[in-house]
């Protein structure tokens, strides 16, 4: 489970508003046995419905694989790996653990960034909302593999197979206001 | 918002079981002003949380487009394109509906592959559970752009830029017991 968590860009949040659901896509990483989200923009009535013992939430990190396209409609389906965490979030108040969280936030995009810019001044880390969640209550779901096709379908003219899906990090586009002669860190390079 | 739900390859679904918030990964596709879900392995507790009159709902269709590496930690940002739904979804109850919301998820994945594999038996049809969600209450939030930085930053000697992230289809894969000269159809050659 660790690993999917390591490896997801971003989660899904989902918690109660007046009994209604809400949802919301976030940064986040993990740290040892906690999760720290990031309370993006957008995060507003997330923050709003906290109260001083937390917040129940389900979060979810979902990696997609591949498409699988089986001769049968009923049998195409999807590589996945996926990760479903439930709890009580709760928001960082220290500013060291806060900003330990931001680091590791960080550095889950872009290992190896947190050393390589600005830290945060105190007021930008007053600004930044983090929440904790305790990672106890975890599943992990993943498909993998070919085809399942029925025998008796397996005749049938229908091409089959898997088509594999990836997250690709591009050539990184510098900013324009670059300093001439600043190159790409190792840490970006490599990727 | 069309556009985006039109991109994604799944959402996340989030509702609410005895006052605490569930989320779930899951196939969807938009048919007009309507999204459909799939009922997917995992969503049991999804269906039995169901009433006649439905389910109120969260969905999340979340696409990454790049990491926005700024010189300070603070304005690290994520380039995205988010859609969330929320609405009351129903179980679709009709055959002749759910085949074709069916068809519409098929397509989305891998458009002109529902007329390219065996459609579903009746049987199959009827252990297929798919919700509709009537697109009404919608929103969607975008992150666009370059780095965005304070001034007094400028001259730090910080690489900034954004990495592009994209989610690629590689190389189908046929199913090891592909019928020998089943050429790999057009409609997946061409992505």
């Amino acid at each position: 489970m660790h690993a999917i968590l390591d490896e997801g860009l971003i989660c899904h949040l989902s918690f109660v508003i007046d009994g209604e659901p809400a949802v919301l896509p976030t940064l986040y990483a993990r740290v040892a046995g906690r999760l720290y989200l990031h309370g993006s923009t957008g995060s507003r009535p997330l923050l709003a419905a906290l109260s001083d013992d937390g917040l129940p939430v389900s979060v979810a990190v979902t990696i997609i694989d591949g498409l699988v396209l089986a001769r049968s409609a009923f049998h195409h389906s999807v590589n996945y790996r996926s990760v479903i965490a439930h709890g009580r979030a709760n928001l960082v108040r220290e500013p060291v653990e806060r900003e330990a969280a931001l680091a590791a936030i960080v550095d889950r995009v872009a290992p190896g960034r947190w050393a390589d810019c600005r830290p945060p001044s105190p007021q930008e880390l007053a600004a930044t909302a983090v929440l904790q969640l305790q990672l106890a209550e975890v599943s992990a779901k993943v498909r993998t593999g070919g085809v399942i096709d029925e025998p008796a379908d397996l005749a049938l003219p229908y091409w089959a197979g898997v088509i594999p899906i990836s997250t690709v990090r591009e050539r990184p586009v510098p900013d324009r206001d670059l300093a001439a002669g600043l190159p790409l860190p190792p840490y970006l390079a490599a990727q």
